[in-house]
């Protein structure tokens, strides 16, 4: 009985925070190491499926992976760069879509549902939910099928959303030709985000926020404001798959989500360590 | 972390319990010592709160304890009896009804919102709630402003609770006259769960259930039918304020109410461990 | 036949009237001597009924009269005075909320359901309708539990006003610590009318209205400005009771209520006769 | 003073009726002498404005008179007949419809808008709202444009009625052909009550109900049962016009109406006279 | 098969004019010699029932033509003119009115439900549907019951149309004494397309347009500015019936009608050829 | 001009058909060739956005084709049998519903948007759309990841469809433990016109319909009953890919389907030429 009273109490804690979210949006960027490991993307998924029984509306956005490069490799695909740079031919992007949309978004979606949730999974093609334009030549190269949002259809997600479905989305644009184009998951997290003006935005990722210095965990960053980021950006201290993070996190504040955070998805639920702790985990990215 | 995660971990275990439960009305029956200890109260209350942020639809009956007693007393009116039946005179009426609708219904809604519910007090004269008729004399014995119930007014309850309010309600009756009528609170709440087709009916009392020997607690009985109950009554195993709960969770069980519960209301979170575990605490009450 | 006819053609009459009120909010402040007298409430009450089966709003707001002293005197609470004025003790507190509403409130709302109405009785502590703060000491003086109206639910009020239900409101406000506190009924009904933007506000008083001399019924002002009451304040013109009244006339105007009424509550029908004669009764205020 | 009151006083009196009325569906049919009468007329249509206003639904139907016949007769067409039947030729057809819906019906709207009310003309041509079949030869006598009701679309009566409009109806159907035929009034009136199971039917007539000896006043019956109706029909004390209105009487309480009744439409207000007594005026036909 | 094929690919070559139309209100103005053709007449209103099931929501407003001059013979009653302007006298108002609402309203009416259609024939006194008042004397000369209209009683017009019903409008104004009003019917159609903010509006005519030439049709102008309309009313080029017309375009456009339309209604389908090529047919008046 | 008013004249030709099939579910499976050639697709899937705007709700269940095989091959996944009976074991299953979610679905999804459509691509893992069990062992052959249907979320499919969405459903289950099946799409689509109680399923093949000789086009039947096919089952006169067709067909008449269709999907615009035509194309099973 000790035990279960204590318990009792723990849920009880949560109730001003659940109060504080009810009936808002919130969209979770879900990706990298968590996804590889069956028992934390239970929890992560767990945690989702919580949020929208307590009467808050999570919007999943996932990412990639290794899948997508398994897959390549299996059908002999040549990755092809230039100057570093990776070029989406259409045999690439062929692929692509095939793992993002018709594996990892359906078992993410499937998952849920065996949670209880009522998941729908969706990618930019649908009801030209993510439209994009071809990112332009650059230095005459061309890097293919990767694309630059330009709308995102907020209808179908508030649609699904505010009833009792919780929309999964994987990152594949749709061109105006109805061509499938390969967008950064971030970018996509961030831009629904801002567009749909959620209360919250999460990054879920492999480390525990920003640090000062990246090799060092004492450095986490708690908070941190626009002009830093830019700053630490320029000098190199932010670089690779953290910028379009901390880009998707700036797009969203400035156009009026609340609270963007970027949070290490390896921890067991953080969605509800985030959501049910006054200071959140990670690093907070303000105005 | 460590705490935390544990923390996560209870609510996720929570999740089933909550997704049964989703959209469903339960009516609780509040009352007796809990109701005396500022401390049980809070914890009762939160988790009547925290029910209604996580899309339960709780309905709250309370009775009324010792302060009708206390300001009967402080303004001399006399108790009457007449073999051993109290007799509820319009002077007395009078002082039941301020004290139940005017004191102890409002401070536990004023409670309920302070926690961030929003409840609204109400009695059976709201709208002709609870409408009765005088209990008819026997032997001779008028008991006064007495009411049996007739008719239970479930457009205003399902209106208010299916809405984002908690309706919570006192346990008085009017007449066809207009006139007040006191009503036992636990047949009450029988009869709104049973009118309602609530899905549950809780009874917080200050014993841990139904017991076999009411004085030896390993006695409990953790489940019981409705023959066996008679048979209790009958041979007095069961008697005095535990019978209009018990027949109330028939009254409930037989109209479609699908789980009765009698239990302890003085543990903490009673509701919460009622709701959030497999075999629930107490008497379950089965057809 | 002929009497009947001349009866339809007073229905008739009313038609125009019934046209212009169809489908607004009408604020009642029902109090004072009126109350006393079972037969004016009977009518006053009838009036009520009446407005909502024609399609018009009411909100009642109503105060509390005599039955406050008498419980007082009978539990030897003494009344406590510093300069003149009240000061509202948790004693005292606690039976000005059990008879406003626990006897007062509830007994209007009765008697208005016998009507055919369907009435609820609400106060300040319900889903937090009438939020308060503690009046601040002045001159060193602390009053106690009297509050100053920083917030009205007015999402409550039109919920149920706009359906099948007519609000009877007390004059008890909610403080931010969930206590109870003592406001004047006068205020009540002027801000309800203001927060609501309502079409009318009428307060049902003992006099006829606002009288150049107060003693001279012959001096009844039929309509007066916020100017010429502010300087009649100011001489000591308008006095005592009355400056409530005129304040909540005035506060209701300036924020769009279309007309403001201070009329004899103890006439038969004071709100049709109000509300169907072109020169309505007693006095207007206007902006 | 004292007149205003007793005003309000027949106002209040009025209460109950409203009441049991409130959200109703009411069939008139208004025609024969009233209708030539503009005082009367305006006496009537205030009472269905009324009606409108304090909640009740009216659906007005109305007949010819002696317009047709002005016209018919300014045209110079000859009325035909055989065996004293009327023969509703191509010619004549047109101008019944032209004084139906083009005069009589949008002359009512009007007069109903002037009184404030919303009232729409319509008939049976509009949305296929009345369908009716040629009536077959009798005895090899061709009636021409004479129709029998197959179908109500009682949808958009309720679609008006329902809303903030009064549907005011012309007795003109339409054939499968989309050719108009004429069609008796009173049966329109009985057809449409029967199907929408209106709450009240009433027919405004030009004499006080079914009498006992037709030129006898003295013998008027106020309640008449269907086999007696039969009854009298068969011996002739019912006849004529009298008949389609018994008829429509019949049909109508045995599909569900409540009340029906035969009144006379020349006393001033016969609709509130009806509604708004105990007795009614008239004659009621029950089951 | 290859016949059916060809039907189908021009349903297809439909389809992006239908998606452009989609949800949108279209007036259409119906008159003159199409009228009085009856194969023409079924064309068009194939056309208008087209539109409606295929989810554009048409609103139709017609003329008079020859009809009233035919009964106003029939009744000898004479043309009254005075500088060779026509004077409806009440007589005279009373033809228009039973030949406009009583005949052309309800068989447009009927023939559109008898093409699947739901449509309604109403008139300016429908619900005060066209508010005018009396077009003031000019030169000491009183052209009688001749209105100008002061409003669009739009919300009947929305409520209908976007439900699924074709509102079928004569043009008989309402004066503010409930008198009916003439009011010319393109004045009607544009004043109605105006206060919607229709998308679109189409006057059918007997003529292919505006011309250059009234007397050459290779003259025909496919599109014309409001400052050309003027100069060309000025020069005497626009004159007659046109004006009404190309006012009524004007009148629209600048109030928000996206495009206006003068166009031939004696070709057969004349509203699908408007809407479903690019260019149009007859000539466009833009801003 | 001719040939647009001879186009028009198609347009208004297809009228009937779109008012019987207005506000009903079709749906519609599209496989086999029609799906290899992008010429066909193309038309197809113009008629199916066309229905959408003509305001009828297709639901679309599409096949597989030789796109699976391809990938298989090219991942040199050996295919296996058993006795001829193919066997989807974890690794096939992977590559099923990549091909069939990820790109077939996606793909005529975008086809469709770019049409002007809004389609919205899933499987039977969306919000457990198609719930299967795993076909038991027969023989003692596991034939692996292969479902029976055991339930339709048709809610979900109402729930857009009856929006502005068209859903494209690929054949693909979930079992009880969140995995993917392979169900035959034809069996799909039967089963989901069945539970939905669709007004149309038409399957959408390489042939004309069932023929008495397979190999004699003079053969077709039009029509056909289901005691027939259970006899050309047994007989062997239908057989293979047509069998679950039938089945299909049969399923939904018999739960109320109105009309079930096998026609050849490799006419341009068979949509339109079975719905727009009295006969239909192909064979119509009927009860």
């Amino acid at each position: 009985m000790e035990t279960l009273i204590k318990k009792a109490n723990i849920l009880i804690e949560a109730l001003p925070y659940i109060q504080k979210l009810s009936g808002k949006l919130v969209v979770i960027k879900y990706g990298g190491n968590a996804m590889l490991n069956e028992s934390l993307t239970q929890k992560i998924l767990q945690d989702v499926t919580l949020l929208k029984y307590v009467g808050v509306h999570p919007v999943v956005v996932h990412g990639g992976g290794p899948e997508i490069n398994k897959l390549l490799q299996a059908l002999s695909i040549e990755p092809k760069f230039y100057n570093g740079l990776r070029i989406t031919d259409a045999d690439t992007m062929e692929v692509v879509q095939m793992v993002l949309t018709g594996k990892i978004n359906k078992d993410i979606t499937a998952k849920l549902n065996l949670l209880g949730g009522k998941a729908i999974g969706l990618c930019g093609k649908d009801a030209n939910l993510i439209e994009v334009v071809k990112r332009p030549e650059k230095d005459g190269v061309d890097l293919g099928y990767v694309g630059d949002i330009v709308n995102i259809n907020t209808r179908l997600i508030e649609f699904l959303a505010y009833d009792e479905y919780i929309p999964v989305i994987a990152p594949v644009g749709v061109g105006p030709d109805g061509m499938s184009y390969n967008i950064n998951a971030d970018t996509v997290a961030g831009e629904i985000a801002a567009r749909l003006k959620a209360e919250k935005l999460m990054f879920l990722t492999d480390i525990d926020g920003i640090r000062g210095d990246p090799k060092d965990p004492a450095t986490l960053i708690h908070q941190i404001g626009v002009d830093e980021i830019h700053k630490m950006i320029k000098d190199g201290s932010i670089e690779g798959g953290m910028i379009p993070k901390v880009l998707g996190c700036i797009n969203s504040v400035e156009q009026g989500v609340n609270r963007t955070h970027i949070l290490d998805g390896t921890i067991p639920h953080p969605i509800l360590l985030e959501i049910f702790t006054d200071k959140g985990i990670g690093t907070m990215v303000v105005r």
